[in-house]
């Protein structure tokens, strides 16, 4: 524990933070996306915790570049954190990193490989999806000839996307909801691939399990001490 | 078989009756909802019927928990039983457990692994399809602008949504029936990735097991008693 | 070769006939449906060939099914042939078998294992895609309010079904082209992944055979006899 | 390194070159297709070059082919390049095998297997989308009653192709437009399987591998031996 680096230090302090400030960051833009009646100076309040998270995470990724003392390799070898400060909607998903520490944690790893990695990237997709439909809301809801036009249709339009389903009885038409559609159909392409490809891996594994506990009859423990 | 816990013991008596409980419950709430020219009393009979099966569920949950002896553990544990109880309309997913478990005793576990998977999940997507085109049905076919007006507009709009192809001809335009849609779009999505998952893994090793067999000739026996 | 079953040498005898039967049916039927101007005498040859298969898909069956001695199990086992039977578009299903023995004797199974499933998954969808189309066309392309008029368009919706994108400016909208599309749904979801799930893992096992070989340098002979 | 064959001499010698005719054709096809207004000089330039790049193409192929002392099995065991002298614009995806070639010098391999897989079958991606947006604009966006308009469209309109999400607000209605499309389907669903596929084994794989690194406790060095 007392050998940790710089960086690592930084990143375990600013953990908590950070975490606050991705929280901040999402409520302040989505209020300021969805009341539209807001008065002026909770309007500014908003405004302002969203450029302030902001500029924490451009400092927060300015420090550990600095700790890290590697030159442009560092921002090849977190390339998502570079992504995060430039489109800083999607900062959150850092949420999830929190949920499996704590989760890690707390249980110790009670849940099975599969599950975990079935929640991470569904609590993913889910922030992406609302990160995505909050965006696309805000691109669309006042565009002449719009089909996204309330924010329920924005979540609407964002399930039968990212499933790939796809109705097409509404579809963004401005050219920037076009580009948050792209990268939601293939974050929502590659997301759900996880869930779908563990969800399979997790059956296949569980029947596998069934079978092999019945047959020996009676020496269940056998087994149970590989797999408790 | 005699040191089986309390809990077990009544898992196992109640298998039956929760069976012609679940059985009961679609057949039901489908005569509810397709049925519309119903005699009254027939109809209140249906009600009847649906809100007793309901209630089972509820007291069957109760009692497991309280003989489980744990507090809110046996939720967390039992998450998809919970969420039945909510959503009664998922229940009859559970009559595939019976299946498995009918199959099991019966066949000797014949079917290869992946088989069962597919059988599995084929069959939950069957009757997760048909649970939400019920419901679907239900909550549109009276909407203005519904384009899902007969069930079997619902059945078709089904089939398209859980494979994901999504034409868009019929969507569902009420909020309830949306937050239906999408829940069906991730149970098709992750159910009928199992099955595509469990079909490719079982086509390989079928392709595998027959370059196996040829080469070595004279002695099939050696495989074939690995693999029966 | 000599302690073959009789169930197996009829298999072996009949085979290029039923092969000829089924490329027949599919021939016959295709001119039936896509050639609406034949003479009548052309049209009643088409329709007698078509039948005439079909009987002999029946015989084969039913010879099978008493060679092999077994009762019910029969169906059971060979479920997939018994669907051919009802369904006997699906039939030229199995040309695909001969197309992968033939490949198998010629080529000493030249072909990696991944490549081999890709072909046969891929062959089965074209043959699928093939056989849906011509009967959604015939069943359509004279419906009030059809969208899918020609061969042509059949074709496109086909494509589109089949790997599940589902445009939706084509849709069927009598019963029976609904049925048939629910079926390739299916079966284009099962096949297509079967594809899709091979070539991820034949271009996983090709990277990494790249990276073997590097390391090692001067011995490439080495791996290369474990993986001519 | 001096035992290499005449074909491998040739291949690494022309490597450099083709590589710059790929671009060439790719940019000049770009150009006429989607610079309309070009003065006529420039527009046969494009031309020039156009027919120039695909003429080195067949030459390459010839050579290698002649090279390789084989009959027509080289054309069976390079598939891939007799497609791409027919249809030169899928020649860039070969652009992607110099990236790996680079890659693979310049940082000693350094990403996982998976991480190579997804940019491998990324980059053949956006490649195809690329080329497939282009040509489907050309056969499209002059035809009456297009839903494909501008080169804009035409992006947007693959985006949802590739994906499989395919809303249907534009399809392409053009006979070669929908050629293309086809075309675009199966290589979309192929390579983005592949990208998912791979996806999810690298997540599963990370979190195994955490796992692994927690109990241990005291020796994390043990396992960083194994993965560095």
């Amino acid at each position: 524990m007392t050998d940790e680096s710089p960086q690592e230090r930084w990143q375990r302090r600013i953990e908590i933070p950070m975490f606050a400030a991705s929280a901040l960051f999402l409520a302040s833009f989505t209020v300021r996306v969805l009341a539209e009646n807001l008065p002026s100076g909770w309007y500014a309040l908003c405004e302002a915790v969203t450029y302030a998270s902001w500029a924490l995470f451009v400092v927060d990724y300015a420090v550990r570049w600095v700790l890290s003392g590697e030159g442009l390799a560092f921002v090849r070898r977190h390339l998502m954190d570079a992504i995060v400060v430039v489109l800083p909607l999607l900062r959150p998903l850092r949420i999830v990193k929190i949920y499996e520490a704590v989760q890690r944690r707390h249980t110790h790893a009670r849940l099975p490989l599969q599950a975990r990695v079935i929640a991470y990237a569904g609590l993913s997709t889910l922030l992406l999806g609302f990160a995505g439909a909050l965006s696309v809301y805000h691109d669309e809801h006042n565009a002449p000839d719009a089909t996204i036009k309330t924010f329920g249709d924005a979540i609407w339009w964002t399930s039968s996307t990212v499933t790939t389903v796809g109705y097409g009885d509404m579809t963004p038409v401005t050219p920037r909801g076009r580009v948050v559609a792209v990268g939601m159909m293939v974050g929502g392409v590659a997301l759900l691939g996880a869930v779908t490809g563990s969800f399979s891996s997790w059956l296949l594994q569980t029947f596998a399990q069934d079978e092999e506990k019945k047959p020996p009859g009676g020496t269940p423990g056998a087994s149970d001490g590989l797999r408790p």
